[in-house]
């Protein structure tokens, strides 16, 4: 992998993953949507396949990352180059915030219709369910912890057949998003939080808006810390 | 591949893709199903079956297109030739004709309880959430694009097991409508949209009918602009 | 095989496959169950599941029809030896019959508090959501058309990946759910419908009983005709 | 395997499924969660994910019983040494244990605004949906005994591609869930109801608690009945 390649594959890959996954919530939560109260289900379903689908495109090209918290993790056990990090980052970080661009363009029509700013913000990055800093922080350690000690954990298992490791992953981000989801709507990746809450941030809405950027550390700190734990804790058992 | 097999195999593959992705809506539609108002999730999961179940039947027999941009997009990289795009095509109509036809009589009885036009059509065709040219052809633009992208990008993963690659055709049919199926219900495919369109047209009901041809060029121009730089984008970075 | 080994493994197969099956109807219809109103998403997956299951367990030993219909259309295009048809109906009718009365001993207090016997009755065995005779004879042709011409079809893709074909299997009982399902409650199966109808005519109930028996013969001839036209098509097409 | 891998690879899976498997009923019935209400769907596709994920991480290292009723039916039919059962089952019962504890610990604000015992309760063991000491140990042996089954019975098919074999253990768990899960709660393992259970009995809550110790036998000794049954069924057709 060349740093070129893993720029572009990030970025793109990204772009993809926040298209689909803030797409799922605004088709949910914006008036007139022909899917408008959908329910959790489908969004931590089409979270999955919105992760699912560029792993599998960009899995050989950059090892399918998307995520700054992972990429750090992988660094910090040695699984790819310290000198890689800034070409993951600055990928996952673009294609987030033009994914977000592109569900704001594609849902105009819509966002125009919904008056609720906490609503809008929603499409974009999350929010907790109730606000506690030392919680929040606490719900996205423990989530990002799972997704990196289970995409450890599948990456050492013998002969699996290729491509089925892949479907792994849309298990465990179904499964995050479905059991740990509610208590502070499961960024567990910065980038697919503060890249959104950028677009949001400057793009034009109807509403008065809240970027909540006091609340923007929380899934990057938490996730970063989650997923150090999570290769500390594997290179200690396995 | 000859052009027999391409133009039979294509022909009951869209059908059987069209009794079991309109059969799923009009289970969902009309008055007295079993079924009724089983929500997006029952529609979005069983479009990504209806597609699945056939692309495993003729997988190896045309390609399993069922869907004209995405022949058009193949045919435009190389991946087919030219030649074959009529037996394609004409094979992806009229099977999406039959297929709408034979949900038309399973369903004969709730459709002749069912007194609401639109939600009639919606059996058949797309229609938009909001109508407005530009977005709803950009929303069908973006939803092919992803489509054909990921399907390009799945083909080149190196040894995937025989089998999973089809597993995650389910999952992009599902992803895109679960993500993006409420602006403008996913048509993604030309012939999807108005094989079942013609059928509606011409089939009795007991209701005024509007065909709304006006709308038609829509799923038809904009999967077909998708497709096509989803193979270039493909083509530059791959 | 031997039909020693095809009468008890469809025997038991297509008592677990009952027990899961019926048992997801009751789940979702008895008062007071920890699940009841779940809806026809959890039944049309459940039932895929019940079908999944056995098929892995029994594949090898009897290949897991569990279906009346299933081994009548194999043994008319040659799957399987003319002499092996009682063993496989045998097993399945008994299983079937076991299998509903294993779910009436596990829910019998929840059969208890039900006074709709509709309702009671739903749980073994099917019916029709618009009584018509050609209707619904035409839904339980098409429903297990689909059935076994994607079975067939499955069986001839070269290399799948052992595992990921009865994957399939779980998919295509979904998709007929999911798009068929709400017209005749997709028995697609002789013996999943008669063998729990028989159990509930002569379990005790606490409401008037009624088997519906003039019914009956359209879940066994309607599948037996949509199984005989796809071996057929597809011997013509493959 | 050696004994203190089994002990560390039991323990840390069953904490995860306790915290997946438990985190989705929090999830889903506490007050002011993002998920609040999501529904039996999203609970039965949760708890497959639960068992899924470990499953898949330390299937070589262990075995992924996390289960006593699994490691004891398996004990019985000699696929694993006695000598072993003590580590497996202490390292279910803490993993269980501190699953439960952090689960509690996540959602400690929502916990807090919850007043109903049985709703708080119901986030760490199992309930009967009608008490009935008979019945309701029937539907814990019977659920058991179909995941048993289905497990040796996977076991034995040849050639299954890697990893597939564990996506079925997911069908499994959602089947028995989706069809049986309505009338006990399906515990079908002692650890996962019974870690939890002390973990709630220990942990501060705001209302007064009742952890049903009475009850607590059920979800064990139903269990290992039915891996009993299970094993020595298989044994005796296979």
């Amino acid at each position: 992998m060349n740093n070129t390649t893993i720029l572009i594959g990030e970025l793109i890959g990204t772009f993809l993953l926040v298209l689909l996954g803030d797409g799922v919530v605004a088709n949910n939560n914006l008036k007139k949507t022909g899917m408008n109260s959908a329910g959790p289900i489908q969004i931590t379903i089409a979270w999955g396949f919105a992760v699912l689908i560029p792993a599998f495109i960009f899995g050989e090209a950059t090892g399918a990352h998307f995520n700054p918290a992972l990429t750090i993790g992988l660094a910090i056990d040695g699984s790819i180059a310290v000198s890689t990090i800034p070409y993951y980052i600055i990928g996952q970080l673009v294609g987030a915030f033009l994914g977000a661009c592109l569900v704001y363009l594609l849902y105009k029509p819509h966002f125009d219709l919904t008056n609720d700013n906490a609503t809008i913000r929603g499409c974009f990055c999350t929010a907790p369910s109730i606000r506690n800093p030392i919680y929040n922080l606490l719900s996205e350690i423990v989530g990002t912890f799972v997704l990196v000690f289970a995409i450890k954990g599948i990456g050492q298992v013998s002969n699996i057949a290729p491509g089925v490791d892949k479907l792994l992953v849309f298990g465990i981000i179904v499964s995050i998003g479905m059991s740990l989801g509610g208590l502070t709507g499961y960024a567990i990746n910065p980038a697919r939080d503060f890249g959104p809450r950028l677009a949001y941030a400057v793009l034009p809405f109807n509403v008065k808006k809240d970027p909540d950027f006091g609340y923007a550390w929380i899934p990057i700190v938490g996730p970063i810390i989650g997923a150090i734990i999570a290769v500390l804790l594997y290179g200690a058992i396995f």
